[in-house]
């Protein structure tokens, strides 16, 4: 592809590209055009070292000169993909927002039905059920990061992975993580054709969340924020474990409690 | 106290209690007033339960009767409190929510100075440097509640533990939880005049965070969202400690490196 023919300059607000830019911070326009936004070059370039590059990357013009940004905009240019630069006003009406990165991309979605899931690639793969708050989604991507998880499945009607919060608290994990959308029968079923443990917090039947029996590849399933798992899956888990509740709550923010039981997981495969 | 007289009815959307309401949305206000909002029939019941009355009690008028309200109602005018009914409408102005909870308190803030806090009183204390973001700042407090910390002590420029997000985030911790605020000289001062370990996740001459020597009062230190604790808050812990990192990403969210540290420091402390 020539290289010129890529590289647009967008002078005015009302410009089709900067319309689709803003419609991307809309769940159903995410979903209907298949793609999602990153901002930041830390995002942009963690996703570029992981193998992702934007189909689109817009930046504001008459920016001083950064390598990774040229090493970003170099690629995407090689891939066929488009370079747009804009004024700063212009991105802050794209992105919504009165300081915008000054950089950001679009991505074609991910497949995320569960076929693209291969049990055996990691010990911990972490389960989230009606998840709704999108900064607990990007925090267990974060977390399943730096546990050395698989991925992140969604069950039931979950928050959007591919939102802006979520895509931005992840800080890059939504690049390395694999994420899986299914219904809760679609899961069980699916998990129950091969190896796996499946492992939820649990006040019913439960044992000490330390020192219980994990096996890899270990599920560990977490629900929603203010109603828990329903009864029906926690009794469906292989192992209920629960964690000390020392104060008036009998129950911890969603993402922690899933990143408490999955470190000790990961020290109980590997000790 | 004459219990009619302390009850109200507001009827017009520019009265001055909606405003104040209103108000106390924004830090400023709240500190100008010293008075933070809770909102809630469940964050209303908690704080009464651990003590704590609001000075205001705002409801929907028309409501259907709940002996929660009920109760929280009676107790409130015996303290001499206001209990103020209103429409939906004008309540969701004094809230600046579409939805807002059909009911809120106005709580006076608590002293926040070092001085209230017994460090012998619990064995584990929480302490976040620059922590910006109010939902982390409720999660910890909810984590500290938990595994039955002390409180949280809050160095530098926080986020306010006041504000109606870091509150809803706590579930109620925050009317269980000390929560004090230092400058970090302050802190450090006043941690050396008595027993006291302080530890922090770290990169930098560390040990393995499973199994650390760790001693109560164990003071966890958690640092900024983006840019981790500065080098010499870290030179000056007792004890710095790593958690496994096997992905990209040489980090955790803030609240999350909280708990998990936690949550060791509890089982090592009790094993």
């Amino acid at each position: 592809m020539n290289r010129a023919a890529a590289r647009r300059q967008i002078t005015g607000f009302s410009n089709l590209t900067i319309k689709y830019l803003r419609s991307l911070r809309e769940k159903k326009h995410r979903k209907r055009e298949g793609a999602f936004l990153a901002e930041g070059v830390r995002l942009l370039t963690d996703a570029r070292e992981c193998g992702h590059l934007p189909k689109m990357l817009v930046m504001v013009s008459g920016r001083d000169p950064h390598p990774l940004v040229n090493a970003l905009e170099g690629d995407v240019l090689e891939q066929g993909g488009e370079v747009i630069e804009t004024s700063s006003d212009i991105l802050a009406k794209g992105t919504g927002k009165s300081n915008p990165q000054a950089i950001a991309g679009v991505f074609d979605e991910f497949d995320t039905s569960l076929s693209i899931i291969d049990r055996n690639s990691a010990p911990i793969w972490l389960v989230a059920q009606a998840l709704r708050d999108p900064g607990n989604m990007g925090t267990m991507l974060r977390t399943g990061d730096a546990i050395g998880a698989g991925g992140l499945i969604l069950i039931d009607d979950c928050a959007d992975p591919f939102s802006v919060e979520a895509v931005r608290a992840s800080m890059g994990a939504i690049f390395t993580q694999k994420v899986a959308r299914a219904s809760w029968g679609e899961f069980l079923a699916w998990l129950r054709e091969g190896e796996g443990q499946l492992v939820a917090a649990s006040l019913r039947d439960a044992v000490p969340y330390r020192g219980a029996p994990y096996q890899a590849p270990c599920f560990i399933l977490v629900g929603n924020e203010s109603q828990g798992l329903p009864e029906e899956y926690e009794a469906a888990c292989d192992l209920r474990v629960t964690m000390p509740m020392k104060g008036r709550a009998d129950s911890l923010n969603a993402a922690v409690a899933g990143a408490v039981l999955a470190y000790e997981v990961l020290d109980s495969l590997e000790g």
